[in-house]
């Protein structure tokens, strides 16, 4: 069952892909409104410092999920607490009875009525957990159910494909962490420089796109790597190709790349690949080389681009803070499925097939 | 840097994917073999409930990482214990100060000498956490280093796909979470009558599948979908496909499915279901719905594949119990790849640019 989509703010006549590209350069105000929220992540961040989980559970899908990805490293890397995406079908299918008493659960949704989302949350407080929604809309299920609500505040996103959504989720997740980690207000100006930096880049980004786009016009499948905290950025510039641009784009670890899938390359399977400049480099750099030795193209971004043989080098600049680095790297896949769908003909606003708000099973 | 394959077990002239297709026959007897070790893993699991752990890692690549996909639901269902994939750069590349003192460690290597899965165990322990190795290769590295070491007892393993050592490591995940919920002997009985099942069922399997292959000796893309138990074989499927047939297959939640990608399916991009008969499997009809209404061809496959409307129905009895249901609907992809792979001209036992033993960072 799915509903249906909002209407875009207003009627007047749009290109195909208007929507889409809008958003993308909304990203760095909607970082900053999330800034506004500042005190209300900082208090959270304080309750559930006092709970010393053992556990933190993300739960979410599509664009949701690949922020939960990047939300495992944040929580890794700055509060040192072990994150996990958790399996909803064994609580929601299931009725597994794990003991939740010593995790807290971050539930992703943008709209905060995706299902089993929701299901989910359920079951994990009656479980034990403490249960936070992170949402981008007021008054849903979600919030309704859980014990705490924070704001995305990334503003209303019309384009079915989440930009500047998930940009806000990572960063959310990053004020979180750095909060419970007593580090909050450092991460808060270092978001706020992060938004300073795109709001400068963007215009950079834009104009190399189109004639790469071009060439890419044919391509069906496509692999997105990348390792470490840039995994979640392959995982989303995938899901971005494969919405907009109907792409079968497959993401993988830059490790994952050698332990199989490898072997489908060819010259006609071209591999977009996030390099950035952080301990997990020489796993690019490595997985790289294996792809050219494989005859297939290489489409570079990141802060590190320049280090890997790619045929397309999209740099973008070292993020205010190392851990912030997905917030950038991720935003030339944004413009480079837009300007593709724009030149597949494809209206990125409004894929077939899709609605903004997934009521799935 | 990549070790060279192994070489067959003769010199004698082979039929290109005939070890391919000896070994996804040769399941049930490394079944068995598995079970003459039933007491090491009576053993372990003891071991491991009197820690009383908190926290089960899995950590592995490719297959092994589909395994672990499996554990999280074994785990999960059989003593009732949170399971993840773990992070492997957190450790291993960022040397994230995490907590392991109430983990326990599955380490997934069928040589049991990937790099990364190696120094992720020496860290682990050196963090605190109880170590395993599960590998099919005696004195490994992973050994060497692991608290303890349960084998997997597939016997050798030629082909570069994995088939009997990834069944292999499903049941051994089933024996060892079943042991530790006090179900051990229940659990081996089940592995045993599976074993009997799938050797009966495997010419059956066969009969089916060449024709089936034939009509996609075009196709480059492909999802395979599952949901619980049976994301895990959606991915081990996919990975097959990917691997033998150089097909790029991408791996859903069917729930996943609806939160973007099935908007580049049509009618060349077809979709391989795994519907069992369980709790999940409304999902899987769901998405399968959603599948057709894109206009696309489904393979079915599973105990209940005669439940979606697919063009394919590759049925799969059900397994003596539910949690080993994954043991069975695995095989009939297996066997397709195989045919596919025969039909595009590839040799599935040694596909370009892949080795047997891994040693990608």
């Amino acid at each position: 069952m799915s509903l249906p989509s909002p209407a875009p703010r207003d009627e007047a006549p749009r290109l195909p892909g208007e929507i889409f590209a809008r958003e993308i350069h909304e990203q760095p105000d909607a970082l900053l409104s999330l800034l506004e929220h500042e005190a209300e992540y900082a208090a959270l961040a304080r309750a559930i410092e006092d709970r010393a989980p053992t556990l933190i559970r993300f739960v979410g899908h599509g664009s949701s999920d690949n922020a939960a990805t990047y939300g495992v490293y944040a929580f890794g890397l700055l509060p040192r607490l072990t994150a996990v995406r958790d399996s909803i079908s064994l609580s929601v299918y299931y009725d597994a009875e794990l003991d939740f008493s010593a995790s807290v659960v971050i539930a992703l949704s943008q709209s905060g009525r995706t299902p089993d989302v929701v299901a989910y949350v359920e079951r994990a407080r009656a479980r034990g957990a403490f249960t936070v929604a992170l949402t981008n809309e007021n008054g849903s299920e979600l919030e309704q159910i859980a014990h705490a609500t924070l704001p995305l505040a990334a503003g209303a996103e019309w384009a079915v494909a989440a930009t500047k959504t998930y940009v806000n989720q990572l960063a959310a997740l990053a004020l979180l962490a750095g909060g419970i980690a007593g580090r909050g207000v450092e991460l808060a100006d270092a978001v706020r420089a992060t938004a300073e930096l795109l709001s400068r880049s963007l215009s950079t980004f834009d104009a190399g796109m189109r004639p790469i786009a071009t060439s890419f016009a044919y391509v069906g499948r496509m692999y997105a790597i990348g390792r470490g905290l840039e995994f979640a950025t392959a995982r989303e510039v995938a899901l971005k190709l494969t919405e907009t641009c109907r792409i079968a784009a497959k993401p993988l670890t830059a490790t994952d790349l050698a332990h199989g899938p490898v072997a489908a390359l060819d010259s006609l399977f071209p591999v977009w690949a996030i390099a950035s400049r952080d301990a997990s480099l020489p796993a690019v750099i490595e997985a790289a080389t294996r792809v050219r030795d494989a005859g297939a193209t290489i489409v570079g971004s990141g802060s590190a681009a320049d280090e890997i043989d790619a045929s397309y080098v999209l740099p973008v600049p070292a993020a205010p803070t190392p851990v912030l680095a997905p917030l950038l790297s991720v935003v030339p896949g944004q413009l480079f499925a837009a300007a593709l769908a724009q030149t597949k003909g494809y209206d990125a606003d409004r894929p077939e097939g899709l609605n903004k708000v997934t009521i799935a099973r």
